[in-house]
């Protein structure tokens, strides 16, 4: 009984399978492609969080199937329970197996629920996780709900918070453990600033306070805090974090690594030379001290997929640096929040000397022109070299791209100097001020602090 | 009969002189510190276009004079007509005398008329000059006129013509003596697509055709073409470019460059070491051939004001490139373009054998969400060595940014594959997908044909 062989099998279908999958079928047209996914349906992962109110219906935020066909890649909806590294064959749930010159392991991070929460297997207890199902049964839940808590204030906490806000008739509450807000990415001027636009938008924020065990015969009816409060809900969302989900890596006898990632090196090459892992159960490293860190971006997922399928087949040395900057966006309230590299927190947590540079300007000009806010920036250079480490904005929409462009200041080890003098181009309608460009502004605020120092 | 002394004099007051002003002050706070303008009221310059429809009123289109007096800058009004480099003193038009220890020339450009064109000297024809009182006067006239025509489709006349569609009743009509709109700065398709725009707000465009004359007795009634066509026009904008204001650097013997414009080093020092030219009237390099460049930029003036001043006493090397790579931002129709470097004609120009890559992604993920658009992005990379010389973009305000990333890219001689492994952010309230982000979807093509070929 023959095995069907495939060039190149792709296991998962979110953002780094899919990714890869397209890259490959682009750049080798004549290899035989197949990607196999858990579920049909995959959702765009970074949209989730708006399903409810922006996006409305879950259908209308799935990962198109068309440039898959289009391509010609196979893809199969089936679990992959087995890599037999041996015969390069994998098998799957429903007992068939297929073949394999190289191996790319796409499968993800998965919801963490930490064991200290009691109740969370509750009816009405919910994890944010890929799957089209479990998605629209949490939607509809969240139709139903009039009280919904949400456990966890990071990126998909708040975002979660910020889209549920715009429904009529619910109350929603974030409990985050930290004194604030996304603190993981965020300093905390920033923080604070995301918080205030959440509260006005009505959502209660809860900080400094673990949530003990969720209560309720039988379905969820409210969580305990660890002070002893009571909040009623009839929807609980848990997203206090993911982890790599390693399960068929480690089955195979796969490296893992330090941080319970699957071992990599530069290339995505994982022990197995004809293995390659991406995105969430890759195992990461700081652009800044070469340490794991923990970096699940739909971003660097689909940059792995793209470095792993350039060298495939030997080494191209198609990778821009070593580590990854990171550069974390997203919108609360209507504001613009980014951030690239090392918060002035983490770079102090490092060891760090840094001198900060921070201007807060109108983002047109003049400054009564449509669109109009001020906006934030913050940088943070190291002291002795003077070379930019990490970034901070909040603003108008702008501040997506100004935060991919302090990525790249970063990643070119950009200095105080040369962000002061750096060639930019601005606009009345779409920029600050040419006079007070927020790169050069808050280069400026170092310089003469550096200056002084 | 003494002269006041000063330690640093400016003469102009726009961008490049108000610039030089403030971070004068911010750097020296010891040193005394003169402003000479001609006029009061100084316009925000890149924002004049917009005065008629969406700012509504000159007044509420100023740069700040707070700013230059809390650090305690002294501004004069006056017109500085001779400079006596050897006892360092200027005078004015008013018979008034300063002495300098370090000079910095700001005088800008003017607009030109050329010859060819008769009857420029009639009522009702205009020039677009930073001169509150001559704006006044434009503005009441277009604000009576019914039929308008602007003479040249460059930056100023489309962002004109723009601004003049959003009013009632009125005609405008650009005559653009190229065959499209733009093509000084922008290739073909994004021309084209930029000119469509305005078609769709009612603005008549004519181009391949020169005016040959305005007509009228007393008062402009119309231009007439070089094809003998008569367009009815009330008022007549002529904005065809502009000529470095250097009379007064030439009446004082310093060197002219090749290109009519002041001539300076790369610290803006012009031939007498104590006095620095910046902004328009200053020249200005290709940073891609080194050749002189005209390009009249807000941003570069502001730039060179920063360059000058921390190079004043002495070189400190702040400067992060030689030339300029040149960023040009603008709105058409509530669509956003950019242009960052060379385009692919002028590249072609220069001898330069290309590769380009072009994408079109939606600029939301999923694309229905608020704010979507298509935008396009095109890249221009030198064939030998992969160097990105250029890049082109239009869509929604991202562009801006996005332009400015790719400006920083050019200047660290960013190549297709460190653009193909970008590290970058996404969002979907923000950006295109981390699958097709911009940049890398662009130098994926250009990878394609490079690797194709």
């Amino acid at each position: 009984m023959g095995v069907t062989r495939y060039d190149i099998l792709i296991v998962g279908g979110s953002a780094a399978g899919y990714t890869a999958a397209l890259t490959a079928k682009k750049l080798y047209p004549d290899k035989k492609v197949l990607m196999i996914r858990a579920v049909g349906k995959p959702p765009i992962p970074c949209a989730i969080p708006y399903l409810a109110a922006t996006i409305e219906a879950c259908d209308r935020n799935l990962l198109p199937d068309k440039p898959l066909k289009d391509l010609g890649v196979e893809v199969v909806e089936d679990r992959v329970t087995e890599i037999d590294r041996s015969s390069k064959v994998v098998r799957t749930a429903s007992g068939a197996s297929y073949g394999y010159d190289k191996l790319i392991l796409a499968t993800g991070a998965l919801p963490f629920v930490p064991p200290s929460i009691k109740g969370a297997d509750l009816e009405g207890v919910y994890t944010i996780i890929k799957d089209y199902n479990v998605l629209m049964k949490l939607q509809e839940a969240i139709r139903r709900a009039e009280k919904i808590v949400i456990v966890g204030g990071g990126f998909i906490g708040v975002e979660l918070a910020d889209d549920l806000s715009n429904l009529q008739g619910k109350k929603v509450t974030i409990v985050e453990m930290l004194p604030h807000c996304l603190l993981l990415n965020l300093d905390e001027e920033f923080a604070v600033e995301a918080e205030e636009r959440l509260k006005a938008k009505g959502v209660e924020i809860i900080t400094g306070k673990a949530v003990r065990s969720i209560y309720g015969s039988g379905k969820a009816e409210g969580v305990e805090l660890s002070d002893g409060t009571r909040i009623p809900a009839d929807v609980v969302v848990i997203c206090v974090g993911v982890k790599p989900n390693v399960e068929l890596a480690s089955r195979a006898g796969l490296k893992i690594g330090e941080s319970g990632a699957i071992a990599v090196d530069e290339y995505m090459r994982t022990s197995d030379p004809d293995i390659f892992a991406i995105g969430d159960c890759a195992e990461k490293r700081s652009f800044f001290t070469g340490k794991p860190k923990p970096l699940y971006l739909a971003s660097i997922a689909c940059h792995e997929a793209r470095v792993a399928v350039f060298n495939l087949y030997g080494l191209r040395m198609m990778k821009s640096s070593s580590g990854y900057v990171g550069a974390f966006l997203t919108v609360i309230g209507g504001r613009a929040f980014g951030v690239a590299g090392l918060t002035e927190r983490e770079a102090k947590r490092e060891g760090l000397d840094v001198v900060v540079g921070s201007a807060e300007v109108p983002n047109r000009h003049p400054g009564l022109l449509p669109g109009a806010t001020k906006t934030r920036i913050k940088l943070i250079f190291a002291k002795d070299s003077g070379t930019l480490v990490g970034a901070e904005a909040s603003g108008g929409p702008e501040v997506a791209e100004l935060t991919n462009l302090l990525a790249l200041a970063v990643q070119t080890r950009s200095t105080v100097t040369d962000l002061l003098t750096l060639q930019y181009g601005t606009q009345p309608m779409l920029t600050a001020s040419p006079v007070s460009y927020y790169v050069v502004a808050a280069a400026f605020n170092a310089y003469l602090k550096l200056k002084g120092s």
